[in-house]
């Protein structure tokens, strides 16, 4: 599942096979279509070695089709949400209609990856890894289903087991690719991390031994009464539960009590195993990540050159000097249109003008490949159009009133004003809303908020106001309008009938304070920090889909060894094994009196829950050894093992990528090619002023659309601009690659040019 | 106290002012000083602007011997000791005598003050506000002192507030240089940690009314049958203490039993707060310590080789062909010797034959800036000496069996009958000793383990044997003989009177298991991990002192406000108030209910372990509310405080620092100097095999004795050798050097050949 994606790459001796026309001739549709997959292949950085005869090409092309990809996605989610309604289900559902959409769901993989094979060479397919472990995963749960459903008529005990393979699933499609580069990362680090973690461990059983010979036989108590540090392997535990810093300081009080000098035993033990140790695991994982990543990136960078080398060699044609070959403007117009069939004319002369920097009509090898980059370069393309009031009645509009109100609108201390009201509104808020002069202000603030939109929007041009990156704009309407219309249901309901819905009152709620958010937008230095979360957010989100696979194994297998060994009792419930969650084994333990009954593996939500509960780490001995008194004390070894897998590994490796993108978005500066679009959109007179785009969210799109919206300054300047978004990634892969440019050594790209049909490594590194 | 040290610049203007005598006449003993002093400095980065007259040289160099430095440290720490005995006391002891000493110190303080005034210019000392701050400290402490005498006198309430400012001096002190910088890390990451922590607050204080609105309502109930989030201001600190973790989940649960869905509001807020914020904080950390870091040891490379000039300036002489003026031999060594007394004549020829290159028998400037770092490369001499047997009965000790016997000992089986010795003894400790088979097997170990040793020196040259580098054979050695004494003391002890001494018992027992550790050392990985954590096992050292000061202060303030309100009841009282530690205020507290009695401001010693306890994080909510409980709610901001400076700022910059000193590990190599120095140690054949020494800690001198001590292979060799401890630092700031020098631009070293008269910056970068 975490193989390198060995049979991604695109072999060199294929380079001229699927090139019919080399020529001069009129280039074909297929060669277009061909080429057009080179680029986008490259733009995005697919390695998918696809076979080039137009028949394949034209398979390919429908196999990258949104749709296709959309419905995968679907059936996966599927695929894995039938966990929610088989045994231990929350919905329980008859296990016939779970298997028959889990069998839709296979087929639909199915179709899939014989799609996938037709697009790829057979002995490419087979080759592959992934397409292998597909392959026994959709077997494996084949067996699995007749198995269990033979096991069931016949009224045996039957295990779903094949459901922890289900999200290798997820892991192994082609479009996983960034999951499948985490677990890489995870990979590399395990070799040099199980050193440290040995020599941790011997660190662990040297303290623990000297633990039990200096405290064991003082007959000490725990503060429950058990004698204190007389079993070897309950010390060990207990330890390590200290290096995750869990019972600390509980477990020192009996020995800190007895005596003084005890304590240094437990304060050498923290400083080396809490704090040495811990440090160094995020020190070797965050190096091995850096290293292996740059390497990555190394390969992903010469690949794309690579593509598009093959997509210039399709295209290119032979000038009649008889020099270098070159690619003429009207092919290029036609690849990038069907690449990006949405991109506007204006912004594909930009690019154009970029790439021809000397308006020769035609682009070589060199300015033919930096089309992938200049694609995912984001240029925002801003119409100035004057606003639809000034069109439809511009005397009372452009009047001198309606000139003042806009000034007033567009003045800091409006935006002042309005943060004051929001400040007032947040006490409001705090009070107790029995009272009813605190209760009718909500409408007086839902009044004032909708008053401040209505102003914006008479001020500036409606599609501009909402344009895609107005983070803001978007935020405060929808939370406006919903809270409106909440309080408007939620009046209605209560003085329809004296009842008030706790729903309705609770969206009102978050709804009212989700509202006073916006006061972070009006300080300088926090919009500052919001923008770099949300610059590496999409990044985060491949950990997010790493910890949701994780879970999901941990989660089965913790059901099938744990399901309804605890059991929850609703609060007004009056049964007596309530107290200890309907297990006796649970008589007296921690779990029961800390009432963590509902922390359970009866079904899987309150699996990922608990899993959760046990990622921070905090009060996990207890839950661990609760779970260990209702089976087996070895039940231990789950908990530690998810330990080791999510906290010391995978939480690290999350730190590690928070800290590199950091650095990045603190000490990076544009790249080479976006400056010179940027030059290239200020010789051309289109550039917006720096100084209007820095204050604003993301993009800044407000205030900049705001002194063109309003149709009076805007008249002395062209009617369309361009602003690129110098710091948004369109894809994880320009974020990292971003992260590791500056240290790429450039000859990887020249080299690259010059060795068109040269050796190219896999683009996954071979060793660890 | 953390202000940059301005005035610790040398300055440009002086310098030529010094230096009598600039031409080619013979050199005076002051010129000598003035230039060793200049070379030591540069060693040592010691910025100290002292004033250039024979006197004040003179002044200067008493000022750097060790005598009145170990006494100014001796007398630091029994100042800082005085809290020991002074109420609230461990051993009380009275007010009068600790004043006494106090003024002992203050007296020490002042003359090394007085001292230090005489070395540098009047108006130089009265700029630098390390001096003004130790005066105004000294100043403050005597006025503190007669107040407090007063008011006892008088019978009145007092408080020794002035001791507080002890660890000032610490700080403040000219060789307190690592523990400043520290604190500018921690000052210049400040600004930027605030505008994360304001939006931080702001995040928590948003969800806390979320949850307010959302909670409070309800109806529930926490675990005690208090109401659930009713009080926005405990929800706040309930919400402040979920992102430590320390209450997770029980802060939770309350809410989760009611509904599934209240689940997702605290998972958004662990997401949010705890993952998010918490790396961006050490984000911010980490940059900031980087960035200013780097800067201050480019200031530090400058002023080194400022310094470097300074000292050629006063040695140089011109040739006679009227070129560059140069360093001739003789006064080169006279300087080396003056620097460094102990260097060894042969390691001093090595470092000038790397100077001299040419063997002309000068040096230019160039050469001659070098030296500084020169004298700081650790160079290791080896003298290969015959076996003390060999000399006295080389007839027997070169016999055939005498031969086999030192190859037995050298084989690799027997290191590895050793480890697994070891493992069979880790094995018996485990069992009860109560057995008299296991307990008299001890004997045998001892044994086993002392004939080892022997065997070993039978083998090797003892001088070699325990060499300063060889920490194995002395950390052996140590551990056997001490647990040879002790064991037999203790069968002394138990067979005279039949009766065991607990502490004697301990002791072994501690030796015992100490012994294990040995095993480390023959895995390679083991020791590859190791080594690095000695490494930069100096410069975590720095943060040891930093944590101590910022305890001492916050121990300090709270022994003033928290002394006395929580009691400890030995394990064997029977005093009913045992129970809610003897303050009526904590009954039914989870402080009391957990037997926290012992975790206390009642003395020094317990405070340190509290702060510790504290910082570990875990139950801290417990602590802080316990001494809320017996003070006022306000108190928690005490613990507030605390956790905010320690954890979140002074943990996360040494995590910073440890993840810096690791990558420098895993990817600097040697400088060019070690390059240019070992190269040299090559051509004169006079080095050590590489491979020999990697197989030992730190130094790996055990392996590399072996061949020249048994006097066997090590004939054909030159009786002296050399190697390079490359990976060794002196100083703390050699590793900072280290870890910055290939980020430092190489024109900084260039420039500074050229503009020795030029303008230096202050070595302390100005602004923030």
């Amino acid at each position: 599942m975490s193989e390198p994606d060995k049979s991604e790459d695109i072999p060199d001796e294929s380079a001229g096979k699927g090139i019919p026309n080399g020529g001069n001739a009129a280039k074909s549709k297929e060669d277009f279509d061909l080429a057009a997959i080179y680029v986008s292949d490259a733009q995005y950085n697919r390695n998918i070695y696809f076979d080039t005869s137009p028949q394949a090409v034209r398979l390919y092309l429908r196999y990258n089709h949104w749709i296709p990809k959309v419905l995968l996605f679907f059936f996966i989610v599927v695929n894995l949400s039938l966990a929610i309604f088989e045994e231990p289900a929350v919905f329980p559902v008859p296990s016939l209609y779970t298997m028959l959409v889990e069998l839709l769901c296979l087929l639909v993989f199915t179709l899939r990856l014989v799609h996938y094979a037709k697009v790829i060479p057979r002995d490419k397919f087979w080759k592959d890894p992934k397409n292998i472990c597909i392959i026994v995963v959709l077997v494996l749960t084949l067996v699995d289903m007749i198995i269990y459903e033979a096991l069931i008529a016949a009224d045996c005990y039957a295990v779903r087991w094949s459901r922890v393979l289900r999200p290798l699933l997820l892991v192994n499609v082609t479009e996983g690719r960034q999951l499948r580069r985490a677990f890489r990362s995870i990979r590399n680090a395990l070799p040099q991390i199980f050193y440290v973690f040995l020599l941790f461990m011997f660190s662990l059983l040297i303290f623990s031994l000297m633990a039990l010979k200096l405290l064991g036989k003082r007959g000490l108590k725990t503060i429950g009464g058990a004698p204190y540090f007389t079993n070897y392997l309950e010390i060990v535990f207990d330890l390590y539960v200290l290096v995750t810093t869990a019972n600390s300081p509980d477990v020192m009080m009996p020995a800190y009590n007895a005596s003084f000098y005890f304590a240094i035993f437990f304060i050498l033990y923290i400083l080396i195993n809490t704090y040495i140790f811990m440090s160094v695991f995020l020190a070797v994982v965050y190096n091995n990540y850096k290293k292996y990543l740059k390497e990555e990136v190394r390969q992903l960078v010469r690949a794309k050159r690579h593509k598009m080398v093959r997509a210039f060699a399709v295209l290119q044609e032979q000038r009649a000097e008889g020099g270098e070959p070159v690619v003429k403007q009207a092919n290029w117009n036609q690849i990038v249109k069907l690449v990006q069939p949405d991109i506007s004319n204006a912004h594909r002369e930009l690019l154009w003008s970029v790439s021809d920097d000397n308006n020769q009509g035609f682009i070589g090898k060199v300015a033919f490949v930096q089309l992938a980059d200049l694609l995912n370069i984001e240029v925002i393309t801003l119409k100035s159009r004057p606003h639809p009031l000034q069109r439809a009645c511009p005397a009372l509009y452009l009047s001198a009133p309606s000139r003042l109100l806009c000034r007033l609108i567009q003045h800091r201390a409006f935006v002042i004003t309005y943060d004051l009201i929001i400040l007032v509104n947040a006490v409001f808020i705090g009070l107790d809303e029995a009272n009813p002069l605190i209760a009718n202000s909500e409408w007086v603030f839902l009044a004032l908020y909708l008053l401040e939109i209505l102003l914006k929007l008479y001020v500036f041009e409606p599609r501009a106001f909402f344009s895609r990156h107005s983070f803001w704009n978007w935020f405060d309407t929808i939370i406006v309008i919903s809270a409106l219309i909440a309080t408007i249901v939620n009046s209605a309901v209560t003085s329809s009938g004296n009842y008030t819905s706790r729903q309705i009152l609770d969206i009102v709620f978050i709804l009212r304070v989700l509202r006073l958010i916006r006061v972070v937008d009006s300080i300088k230095r926090f919009r500052a920090i919001i923008n770099t979360l949300i610059r590496i957010g999409p990044a985060i989100l491949t950990f997010g889909q790493l910890i949701i696979v994780v879970y999901y194994i941990f989660a089965m297998v913790g059901m099938e060894l744990f399901k309804g060994k605890v059991k929850f009792y609703e609060e007004d419930s009056s049964d007596p094994a309530k107290a200890y969650c309907g297990n006796p084994l649970l008589k007296g333990t921690d779990f029961a009196q800390l009432n963590y009954c509902k922390n359970n593996f009866n079904n899987v939500v309150s699996s990922y829950i608990l899993l959760l509960e046990l990622t921070v780490v905090n009060q996990w001995h207890v839950l661990s050894s609760g779970f260990a008194a209702v089976t087996h004390i070895s039940a231990r070894l789950f908990f530690i093992l998810f330990h080791i897998m999510v906290v010391i590994v995978i939480i690290n490796i999350f730190v590690a990528f928070v800290l590199e993108a950091f650095f990045v978005e603190y000490s990076v500066d544009k790249s080479d090619l976006q400056t010179s679009l940027e030059r290239k959109i200020e010789e051309l007179e289109l550039a917006v002023a720096q100084e209007k785009l820095e204050d604003n969210l993301v993009n800044a799109m407000e205030t900049m659309d705001n002194d063109q919206g309003t149709g009076q300054s805007a008249n002395n300047k062209p009617g369309l601009m361009f602003k690129i978004a110098s710091k948004r990634y369109r894809t994880v892969d320009a974020l990292l690659q971003r992260m590791f440019e500056a240290d790429l050594d450039p000859e990887d790209f020249a080299e690259n040019d010059d060795e068109a049909n040269g050796n190219f490594a896999n683009p996954a590194f071979s060793s660890v």
